[in-house]
């Protein structure tokens, strides 16, 4: 490790889940949509003219950032796409929380500790409830810096628009970050509250309910203020992160709402009478707002059931991480992946 | 500037070369190539199948490393490509730089010293010679970490590979970052020499010698412990920064040798050429040997001259800083381009 920084050296990475290259997997272990991107994507990525990219991107992304704000109905000022969400979420580090403690909950998207260590930040934990539910008193008037994951990952419980306001509005000196990644799935956007709240910043991706985790792009949407925070960083690290491919692409996903909407139902459908077979099968959870499932089986220990799962040809995550080893996070596929799994988990259940 | 970090109200961000959304200008302001990319990048994208975006890009990019390292003759686990070399360039920082002073000289690509700030890297400046030549002998024996632009920008001068080997040697405790961004048009890549010095680390671009600009893909080749300092970083900030469709079509590119070697000397033709026809006009410079030219009149002020061209439609680039506020760097374009540039020089110049 010579010649690393002593930063490089004590840093534990973010480990996604696997992508495995042989195709035999029915693959429900990173969350990705189990359709296929919207025919105007399609389109689009047909409509490409190759020649053009000989030439940098629009380094703003204006075209992006004004089809995001007309559908969420903000201005594009408000708006700030990026090279994935995670590309959005570590920018807020140098951005805003460099310098004070940031408040994140114990079981959530890991991501955040290991961009608090690469930035040097100190975190400051709030138990979930032992359900699993966010504990919303706990956040209340606590004058910290904090992200919370609406719908919280890997748990896919969620908070209401209420209670997201009721943060938000007693924390009015700190930034509060509300991840949205899967949003779509279930819950109410807090997109409405960055018009009066200054201090509120939403991060979404495309790629989960718009069927692009291959394309890379999330977008951040928050007041002025925290956009120029945003592009402070983003142009202090890297001049342009979004392709001219992906910006339009990007803007065909966003501009399909009805395909959008019908792929979400698709998949809340299925989620529904996944959800009462599995518990069918002994499997206790709560309510899932998201594209997955966190589940646990009172009579065998998650880690065995994710290896003969696999072992079976379905794979799904499993954390060895405290008060959940022993659950699993299952994405929700297709109808026919879903029965394939119920099947699966009949003839290994005990 | 409620909410930002003390860090984010501090950084001066890098201002990247217009890209006007009029199609008027001759545009030789930001050294893209005046080619479009490969036939075989074309194809790529018309055979890219957009239904598989809806799943995540392998995370360690291997089939494009793989095919990096056969074109220059490494291993591909001496491979590392990103979102852009400024992105490969910015995790550098974290990776190797923070906590011990950096080296850079005084004219050359103003993004490291926007990268020293966010990261809280102390820099340490070599002047430049009186000519713009790179001083070789400063930078023997400083053990000190180091960036050197080869050939540098914006000044367009070279070192040789014996020039490299000695200071890459003479430093064999601290990393030694070649930045060949322009390499291909006209230079000597060290790349060869990674393979005997684990301190030295080579970060070139697609958006030059390819054509690709648009596309957002730079690499580092250098030893396995430096490419594990840049895979913590990565892993660290965003799992996936090439998409699914720039890993191909990055791919396509560098098989294609023939149209890249075909594509750069014809720059290198129309340089020869350019050069040229600039002396006979008064320019005085030193040879290029990137796409670009670096040049100074005795009888106009270049902001002046930058202006005048801008009016008559050609953009090129001026940088308003120390030692070269008289200078203008023009992209090498098509001969057409460069026709109609003499042109208007001929009108301007009294």
């Amino acid at each position: 490790m010579k010649y690393l920084s002593d930063l490089a050296k004590s840093l534990q990475p973010y480990v996604p889940g696997e992508q495995p290259k042989e195709k035999t997997y029915i693959k429900l272990n990173t969350n990705e949509n189990p359709y296929p991107p919207s025919p105007r994507v399609i389109q689009a990525l047909r409509d490409t003219d190759a020649a053009a990219l000989r030439l940098y991107p629009p380094p703003e992304s204006d075209e992006l950032r004004e089809c995001i704000g007309k559908f969420y109905g903000v201005d594009k000022s408000m708006v700030y796409p990026a090279n994935g969400s995670d590309e959005l979420l570590a920018w807020c580090f140098p951005a805003f929380f460099v310098g004070a403690p940031l408040v994140i909950n114990d079981i959530t998207y890991s991501f955040y500790q290991v961009y608090a260590k690469l930035f040097s930040v100190q975190t400051q934990i709030v138990p979930l409830n032992e359900d699993f539910s966010i504990p919303v008193e706990a956040y209340l008037g606590m004058d910290k810096n904090m992200i919370i994951a609406n719908p919280n990952a890997p748990t896919g419980q969620i908070l209401s628009l209420i209670e997201i306001e009721r943060i938000v509005r007693s924390n009015p000196d700190r930034v509060v970050l509300i991840d949205e990644a899967y949003i779509d799935f279930g819950g109410e956007s807090a997109i409405p509250l960055t018009a009066r709240y200054e201090n509120l910043l939403i991060v979404q991706t495309l790629s989960k309910s718009r069927c692009l985790a291959g394309l890379r792009c999330g977008f951040a949407v928050g007041s002025p203020v925290l956009i120029e925070g945003l592009a402070r960083i983003k142009n202090s690290f890297n001049s342009y992160t979004m392709d001219t491919i992906a910006l339009k692409l990007a803007k065909a996903a966003i501009e399909d709402k009805e395909y959008f909407l019908d792929t979400v139902n698709k998949v809340k459908a299925t989620r529904a009478w996944v959800s009462a077979e599995l518990r069918k099968l002994g499997f206790r959870f709560a309510d899932s707002y998201a594209n997955f499932l966190f589940v646990t089986h009172p009579n065998m220990e998650a880690s065995v059931l994710f290896e003969q799962l696999r072992r079976q040809g379905i794979l799904v995550r499993y954390f060895n991480l405290p008060r959940i080893q022993n659950h699993l996070r299952i994405t929700v596929g297709t109808d026919e992946e879903m029965k394939q799994l119920i099947n699966k988990l009949k003839e290994i259940l005990p």
